[in-house]
């Protein structure tokens, strides 16, 4: 039997995004955020929503660029420390001891230790209710080397991300290899 | 040292949506999206980007409506198959031997086995490129019964749902508990 939550938004998995931006006079900034996903492979896309009175919005309408910075699980104190304090008021690059780093795709930092990062330029900014979305071209994705395999390629299991769960706020790991996509629905084809 | 991947849609994790249309007739469809995720807290909004060559994109345009059903771990490979075959000439529900129930809230179906369904109204259909991205707006969230606590509460790992991973296309099961979010960072922030 089917029980009504009521109207919220509630739903599993959801990301963990850090969103990386630069003011005006070009003060690196970042904020967690877990409203958001990709939304078009041509262009690639990637689309993140944020409340208006956030720092991190000004930034975006500004710079019309943004990046997504994905922690690993052992950068998980970092990011959500990004989401405890605002940055009209703090340096949370210095707060956290990470390292912003130009962007040399877009006008925003990226943030060196998280393991992959996807640089943005602001395509479309929806204004959907107390948040706006912000879908971003991705014009360049960067991951750190050392995760890379000999044939030059990334999976989850070396990037160790992580996961919002919304209703009761929790973080989750990545659990294990069930299979891969477009294949374990075969038998049920009858292939 | 960073890499460069190049411009691709590549982020981790992405949901495993399994998206419940009618077509003009009122037969019922679904099929399986990544490219997605929660886009507003007020009103609560999902979106989700399918191709205009879907069956489903008609559909969703069709009807202006959408459910969003979460599978759960043992329900993976119906879950795949649906995006394996095309709602033109195939009955998928069927097919994988699931229930398609009619939504009180919105013109669409949710599937009774998987265990959470968001029924959407759309919001907005915005133009990316290759996918076009719908913001639904939850009209109601619907959970199993049985999976709910006794608060009538619900969390992530009662309802067992899994991850896609973009690159290598596998999908990963959710893994341990970290800590809650709003919290874990607060030994940086120096509370």
């Amino acid at each position: 039997m089917k029980k009504s939550l009521g109207a919220k938004p509630l739903l599993y998995p959801t990301p963990l995004f850090v969103v990386g931006t630069y003011n005006k006079e070009g003060k690196p900034n970042v904020m967690t955020a877990s409203w958001g996903g990709l939304c078009c492979s041509s262009p690639p896309c990637v689309a993140v929503a944020l409340r208006k009175a956030t720092y991190s919005y000004g930034n975006v309408m500004e710079k019309k660029a943004f990046t997504i910075n994905i922690p690993s699980v052992d950068l998980a104190k970092e990011a959500d420390y990004f989401g405890l304090v605002s940055g009209k008021d703090t340096d949370k690059f210095a707060g956290a001891g990470v390292t912003a780093v130009k962007s040399d795709m877009v006008d925003a930092p990226y943030v060196k230790e998280f393991p992959l990062n996807l640089e943005c330029s602001v395509l479309h900014v929806i204004e959907v209710g107390l948040h706006i979305q912000f879908i971003g071209e991705i014009k360049d994705v960067k991951a750190d080397a050392s995760l890379l395999d000999d044939q030059g390629q990334l999976n989850i299991e070396r990037v160790r991300p992580y996961l919002f769960a919304p209703g009761d706020r929790t973080y989750y790991g990545i659990g294990q290899f069930l299979g891969k996509a477009f294949s374990i629905g075969k038998e049920i084809k009858g292939e």
